[in-house]
């Protein structure tokens, strides 16, 4: 090689080496489960990694939508089927069960109680933190349609999506969980 | 260094680079749970996956083998835990549970209604998508030989391993998910 | 480009690359469930990686807490909710429930007989063997404050940490796993 090209040759993969780098300050995550534990856990990696200056796309599904809806939802306009679904599901961060020892929803306060005497932030303020710290919430347009759920049922300021989104998040990202 | 010494280690390091950017051209998971509504997602990742030109390696293990068991099991020949086993797992794609609101079986059928009414693929139509789309699955040998599961129980055209295939498959996937 | 700066430049580069090839001789696991077929699948795992030469670092959580308590636990000294939590709480791998068919414990017996006569390792010599072979594992710091478990309650030989802890091995290893 030339002298020349040998250096137009290292500068390009430099620029290629870089975006490889640029893969350790991004997390993914799918949330899938809308059980209180693993929402929880889920928000707690990723304030962690936001508050270590990394990107953080959540990318929410299937029983995850529980997590981000409004406490309120008139269900107005739905199918039978989906007023049902949407009835029996818990709407918002305060009205999760937990993935065990849920005792009809006495084990969930039992554990916000817990948590509040060791001085844990309550899950609805942790996911405003993670907000304000600059996460993206993608909720699943597939699994919010299956379900009857509308856009305005789920919290302000996040964004639709698909798999695809998902995908290309994770494959700019050095970890992805699957939660 | 020298000019030629340069222009070698310009050249070898470039193929080093290649190889870690091949990682973001694999998606790898482990699908251990046999639920419905999860392996429905797993599916939806893998094809979306596939459809975006990437290379897809399903390593299913535990529950996860329930999902792609044809529908008839002759149990003849197996040990009586064996066959007990057996027999109380769903058989395939249309006899999965979901993990939430399973309601004895009723939620999988109120849930593949709904899906329906939205011309969402069914989940065996899905799983077929994807092997057309060339996914590798791989049944994990060491389950199946506990469970008492035999080759001729499995889909046609499936691979087997252990837990090395996975992680070599792992190592050189950007995305490594858990079902 | 000057034939000294390019080979700086070379040089600088290829410490880069060897960074970033690195993260392919890593594996972190966040060990969140506790039920035995998980925990099992987990420590399957990580001795499989551990034996093809990989560093692995787990990350305990939540209910995964259960899977390395001592099986005998003191529990003086604790709130009284603490203690109805922890006394409620199997301890240790040999008292872990499945996470399907656990039949009010009859299924992980089962479990552990089928494995035996197909002379799988059980779970607390496939631990000691994940240890034996330079396993790190890292206890939640949060988790066992809520739950009122303390450093002597779990395993000797552990480390314990925070989110961070688990964020900085994450985002040096290809495979993250969140179980």
């Amino acid at each position: 090689m030339e002298q020349n090209e040998l250096a137009k040759t290292v500068q390009e993969m430099e620029s290629r080496l870089a975006k490889l780098e640029k893969n350790s300050s991004q997390l993914t995550m799918v949330l899938f489960s809308g059980d209180f534990d693993k929402v929880f856990a889920a928000f707690i990696i990723a304030t962690g990694a936001l508050a270590m200056g990394k990107k953080v796309s959540m990318f929410v599904t299937f029983w995850g939508l529980d997590a981000i809806k409004k406490p309120v939802m008139k269900t107005a306009g739905r199918q039978l089927l989906e007023k049902m679904v949407l009835w029996m599901r818990p709407k918002g961060p305060n009205k999760l069960g937990t993935s065990k020892m849920n005792f009809g929803g006495i084990g969930p306060r039992l554990f916000r109680y817990m948590m509040g005497k060791k001085n844990i932030e309550p899950l609805p303020s942790l996911m405003e933190m993670a907000r304000e710290m600059g996460i993206k919430i993608i909720a699943c347009q597939m699994s919010m349609d299956v379900m009857g759920i509308k856009k305005e049922d789920l919290l302000d300021g996040i964004e639709f999506g698909g798999v695809a989104t998902f995908l290309s998040d994770s494959f700019a990202s050095n970890t992805t969980l699957f939660v």
